[in-house]
């Protein structure tokens, strides 16, 4: 849309935005959504400036552009804090293997993997994984994602990790350093990677990415290479996140809590413990339930997470190993059906608290004035229908900044 | 196509079929599946004539059209041998109360469940019945289903089942006449129903419809009331399908064999016993597994069945209530991901198995010639991202009889 430009979306059948204001949103303000039936949003310079009911729209000059929302709800323009999209080749050999019977550790350990994905990304060269970071930035935003994170972590070389970082920067998304996922070949043991990481590659990372991750668990760091690999990242200004008990409990969230992460995100083998820890804490735990249904393993504590009055995030976890799946709408079907989240708190969960994993809440997450007129167009005749009709077809446009591109 | 041109789709990344001749595919044979890399189709006339490699192509007259298949991969139509298309309204309130915590039993007992939707489904009259059916075939097409059945159920008086039958003969799908789905509230109890049915609606629905099916269930038909069913349109020339072991395994598998029923469709209760009883009968076995997760219940027993012989089917199950998912390719990503079957497994129930569930196996779910070219092409580069890319819109082209329908 041209700067200055008017856009009014009309006669909606639903507006849906997550209620109240600032984030992350908790327990029972989770699952409030301001509805408004006959809708309109009226859109200038790509933000939103007003929204409201059509029998209340003011007279507008007629320099407005107008797009027809009839049979369509609107909600925000859905963010995914939490993916994998810088990488060469698939994993579908292994995923058909896995299908007939081989559990991911087995595949992992017979060199399988995430290292079978950094052999191909390493191929795959600086054009091969911007092409790659593109291609999949199409097709979130087929699936209504405006707003996503992006890891680096299949280079695990200098050149490969930063080559991942500017793939995702140049496709609009918040680059993550993921330096610390495996330990790459090269390297005898996880601390000497780390070392080499440190030195070599978070001095020019820490000018790309906006915040640094790690893969703690059994296998992959421990803890206390997880301590150090963070505290030097956020000595360096990056904003902390980590992959913690998708497995095994190994000590992640008393570690976020720590060093004050933004985020710990898996929490598949979370306990009691850990909820009431995260329900006192800023982090937020994001939820990855297509991750945990592609490895057919038990899904996170989601209900138990919101009851005890922890900040949760859905996310997609978007990866070519554990979770080719990078739509939003999916997650949020999987969210009430799997994890006993109301479609409103998985809303809430995918856009306003997924915004504030990514220090984004001020500007996207809900439709509504002063936001960015970021906002998915859903063909549907209720907004919920985001996560009831599981794998439907029903991203219908999507709005970035005002620009609206139609996808059906 | 206009009838007798020809039509070359060349140029494919992979073109798979599942392999060998007739129907149906059990144990081994299941999982074979021909595949031909850098592969082209001829078509005339709306059937298949010819497949193989673009190196082996022959000279071809100049009438002959092009459609560029690069960077896709074909795969057969695909074939959903159970859904239940014909309703009026949703169940999205419903959907959203039990993401909460109420069991679909709790529900259905509340008056929820699947009377709200006979409700609705009266309220829409013929033709808004007629539309609803239209609108859902769009969507199968979409995810790449050219071939499908459609069960009234949601009538159960004699002009809403008639006129659902009729809106699913008059979109292109094969009628199945489900008048025993539940106990009308107008009706004492089921034997009255059934007399009704089988006096008043039978004779008509039997001259639209190619079979019936029958809800063999705790809470809503038993085994005797279901023999006396299905044995009423069995004599009426309907092929027979029945419902069964969905919550409890309540006699539908010895009723199906002895009745010889083209399948049973659920089973997610079905115990060694009945798996073993269908491997050595000609009654496929149906899973339904987005049934299963929509409701977030037990797999049906996939592997159990397939490892014992049993010939098996995929479907969506698409309806309001249980299974708001119109998509075989995330049934597919299912089958992978939760029942333990190989993409080709999965391939195969929801092509030439469940072709031979609707009497059509000769005519379609095959990629090879003589048979329709009913053909989709995936925006993939291996024909397995069907079940790998779950959630993706991976559906590139469907070919209707050789007429193709680009969908992105």
């Amino acid at each position: 849309m041209t700067a200055g430009r008017r856009l009014l979306v009309r006669d909606l059948a639903q507006l849906a935005t997550p209620a109240g204001a600032g984030a992350p949103l908790r327990g029972p303000s989770l699952g409030k959504v301001d509805l408004v039936k006959d809708a309109y949003v009226l859109i200038e310079a790509g933000r939103i400036t007003a929204v409201g009911r059509m029998r209340d729209l003011p007279a507008l000059g007629d320099d407005v552009q107008e797009l027809d929302g009839r049979g369509l709800c609107a909600v925000p323009g859905l963010v995914d804090c939490h993916t994998h999209p810088a990488f060469g080749g698939d994993r579908v050999e292994e995923f058909s293997v896995r299908a007939a019977g081989a559990s991911y550790e087995e595949l992992h350990a017979a060199g399988g993997g995430i290292l079978s994905t950094v052999r191909a990304t390493r191929e795959a060269g600086e054009e091969g994984i911007a092409r790659a970071v593109e291609r999949h930035r199409g097709w979130m935003l087929r699936q209504g994602t405006t707003t996503w994170e992006g890891k680096s972590g299949y280079g695990l070389d200098r050149e490969t990790e930063l080559a991942s970082l500017r793939a995702v920067a140049a496709a609009g998304g918040a680059p993550t350093w993921l330096g610390a996922h495996a330990v790459p070949p090269e390297f005898e043991d996880a601390d000497a990677y780390l070392d080499f990481a440190l030195a070599e590659v978070l001095p020019e990372a820490a000018r790309i990415a906006e915040a640094a991750d790690v893969f703690l668990e059994r296998g992959a760091f421990d803890a206390g290479q997880a301590r150090h690999y963070l505290t030097a990242c956020r000595d360096a200004g990056l904003a902390l996140r980590l992959h913690g008990d998708q497995f095994t409990e190994a000590g992640a969230i008393p570690l976020a809590l720590e060093l004050g992460a933004r985020s710990v995100d898996h929490l598949e083998a979370t306990g009691s413990d850990g909820a009431r820890a995260l329900a006192a804490a800023d982090v937020t735990a994001v939820l990855l339930p297509a991750s945990a249904l592609f490895l057919n393993r038990p899904m996170p504590p989601a209900r138990a997470l919101v009851d005890a009055g922890a900040a949760i995030a859905l996310a997609t976890d978007f990866n070519p190993g554990s979770a080719f799946c990078e739509s939003l709408p999916l997650v949020c079907g999987l969210a009430a059906t799997q994890l006993g989240l109301a479609p409103a708190e998985a809303l809430a969960a995918c856009t306003v608290n997924a915004a504030h994993v990514l220090g984004r809440a001020e500007e996207v997450g809900r439709t509504a004035p002063g936001y960015a007129a970021d906002i998915v167009l859903l063909d549907a005749p209720d907004w919920r229908y985001l996560a009831y009709h599981l794998g439907g077809d029903l991203v219908h446009t999507v709005l970035v900044r005002g620009d609206p591109t139609r996808l059906r």
